[in-house]
Order: C-alpha cells, then structure tokens, then sequence
C-alpha cells in the first residue's frame, strides 16, 4: 500500500474528517468523478472555477482555457484543484453535531501545459472519464481542435484526501436521551436515460456504452 | 425582473455558456444545493475548500473554520464562493464539441462575521439549506457551541452565473454526416432512504420531514 507524502499544506488539521495518506483512496476518489473545481488566483482575487478533469496514477488534466486568459498564458502560477463528492447527510440530535458525509481531494501544484504525445493522450484521459467509450467512437480532434486546446497537466505528488463517513456521533452524550431521531440520508448521482439531440438523423442507434451510462431506472 | 451588476470580473467572457445576470437565477441556483467549494488564499497558495452554505435573497452564509485558521482569524480576505450543480454531459459527434451541461454561480467579496442575531439566523438558514426541517427538530446550539462557532457572511452583490444547457450543436456542421449518436445523457442528485443511526433507541419514529427529503424509490 502505498502513501502519499505529507507536506505542510496537506496535514490535516481538522477532527471530523478521516483525513487519509493512503495513495489508493486519492486514486479512488478521483476515478469516482469528474468535475473539480480549480483554484486560482485571478489578477490578484482567488477563484473557484469548475471544470472537467481525468487523471492517470500520477497526473490531473484539465483545460487551461477555463481559469481564463492567466492560467492558459501563464500556466506557471500555483493552483489546488479539488475534488469533491457528496454521500449524504448525517443527522445527528444537536443541530451542532450535524454534518455532511463526503470523500474530497485537494491537489496541490504548478501545472504545466501538456504537449505533443502528452497532449493527445492527456485529452484522451480526460474524456474518457466524462464520458467513458467517447474517444474511440466520436470524431477525434483535428490539427485545428488542438492547436486551439491548452491542456494542463497537474502532478500528483502533494495532495490531501479527506473521508466523512459513518452515522453521527452524539449517541453516547446527554443528547441521546432527548428521543429525538438520528441517523443518516445519503446522496448520489445518477445517470438518467439518454436523450437523442433534436436533429439527430433518424436511423442511428444508441451505442451501447453511452446507454451503459444510464444508473437510474 | 432585477439584474445583477456587472463587475470586470464577473463580465462573461466564454462562448460556450449562457452566462445571465438575472437575479433570479442567482437565487435559482444557490437554492438548489448546499455544497459550495470556498477559494480563498492560504499563506499564498489558493485553496478550494468544500463547504456547507446557506442564503438569504442577498446574503451567503458558511462557517468560518473551513478555510483553516486564517480566514476564520482574518476575516477580511477576498473568496470567491462556487456553486455547481452538473445537470448531464453534452455527446456531440466530435469530441471537441463535447461539454458538460451545468449551472454554476461565483459569488466574490470579503465575508464578515455575522455576529449576534444575524449569527443564530445565518446558522439557522445554513442548516435549513442543507437540512430542511432540522432547525425546528433537532436540539439548536448552546452558547458554548455557539461560542465555537464562527460564522461568516457574504454579500451577494458580486455575482456570476452560468448555465449550460440544450444539446450537442454539431448536428448543422459537417460532422452531422458521420453517422455518430449525438445527445445527452442526463446526471442529477439523489436522495435515498434514511438510514437510522445504530445506536438511535427503540421507538424513534423517522421524522416526516426527514422521510420527504427521499427524491430515490
């Protein structure tokens, strides 16, 4: 098993969350989404911007053109990407012990702008997460498609996970005893029926790996 | 109809997005979610942080000891509030034209401590937000919770929003001839069954606000 190393920025500080080093729960939680958000900072002011991403054992891609102008001209400025999914509510007896369960990673680094081979394969990552099967079904990017892209590579080297799990926990304190109910509501994400586009042309099928997507009855 | 004013930077500069100033759609999309992702700057590194929010038509509320000691310490810093709710991904023909279909708003400016009334008030609209019914339910903070609290208040005066929407829009150009399935596959949140706490007594009765909050069969 191994482990993440742990830098000033990535100890974790707080008591509720189960912060992890373990690199197979930072692999893990980055293969359940997505959508990050990236930090930045922006002509001086910090933003989260959301954005698609895939990564590989060792590196987060996403496109630079999202943060704006700075981040794709200058890709040469400290980010934090995190990842962030939501698995339910923990309701506990006190309105103060309340709290959410969910499992987070912060990444933490200078991206670089991924060219060449990298380029394509890093593209290919990154849709593959959104939308698995997509890269060897759909047209390709041309010589145009990327030289308009910026991809960004972000190392996997200083990042943070974090576990909220379990029921709430004032159930052997004072509160137990006020009769009140507690436990948990949990959350997920489902992937609904597809949708053909308006001016699909008729005769052509859903491919079986984008009805794989489907979750939801 | 009220608009919000436009600032340099929350000015909609990308093509893709529908970016809107309409209030109403601010207001839309913050009370559709709970999860926000806090950017804010630690010892000069950019940090997204998720965290709980609640709002009010012109002020968003989240609890100070997110962001690490600094922002609950020195209150006066820039953020930047993201909410995201991703609604399903876009399938075009080509994977250039693939998207993400989703809404979002950015709310930025220097939060305050909401101190006195508006603290109990602000912890009261958080908790609602994130859990409806609770505040009338569950035991509410004591003043030593309430001492342990910091709660921090955000003006929604600065504000973007962005929506993505509608399908794929490669079905005019020349890909429309390749024969490829274009669509979207719709993503949304869940809510399942409550799952009581192990240690809840014999006799607790789910809650009929609790049970509502079930979206799943």
């Amino acid at each position: 098993m191994s482990e993440i190393a742990v830098t000033e920025r990535t100890r974790h500080r707080r008591m509720r969350e189960n912060g992890s080093t373990r690199k197979e729960e930072l692999d893990a939680v980055l293969a359940a989404g997505f959508v990050c958000h990236l930090a930045v900072v922006v002509d001086g002011t910090p933003m989260a911007v959301p954005t698609c991403y895939g990564a590989t054992a060792d590196t987060l891609y996403f496109h630079g053109s999202v943060a704006s102008r700075s981040l794709a001209q200058d890709p040469a400025a400290e980010v934090c990407v995190t990842v962030t999914h939501v698995d339910g509510l923990s309701l506990a007896r006190s309105v103060f012990e309340h709290g959410v369960n969910y499992r987070s990673v912060m990444v933490f680094g200078t991206p670089r702008v991924a060219d060449g081979d990298e380029k394509l394969e890093g593209l290919r990552v990154l849709t593959e997460q959104c939308a698995p099967g997509q890269w060897d079904y759909a047209r390709l990017p041309n010589r145009k498609e990327l030289a308009a892209t910026t991809l960004l590579a972000l190392d996997l080297t200083e990042a943070s996970v974090k576990i909220a799990a379990g029921p709430p926990e004032d159930g052997e304190g004072p509160d137990a005893s006020l009769g009140l109910w507690a436990g948990n509501v949990p959350i997920r994400t489902v992937y609904g029926a597809p949708v053909p586009a308006p001016d699909l042309a008729p005769g052509i099928a859903l491919p079986p790996h984008i009805a794989a997507l489907r979750t939801e009855a």
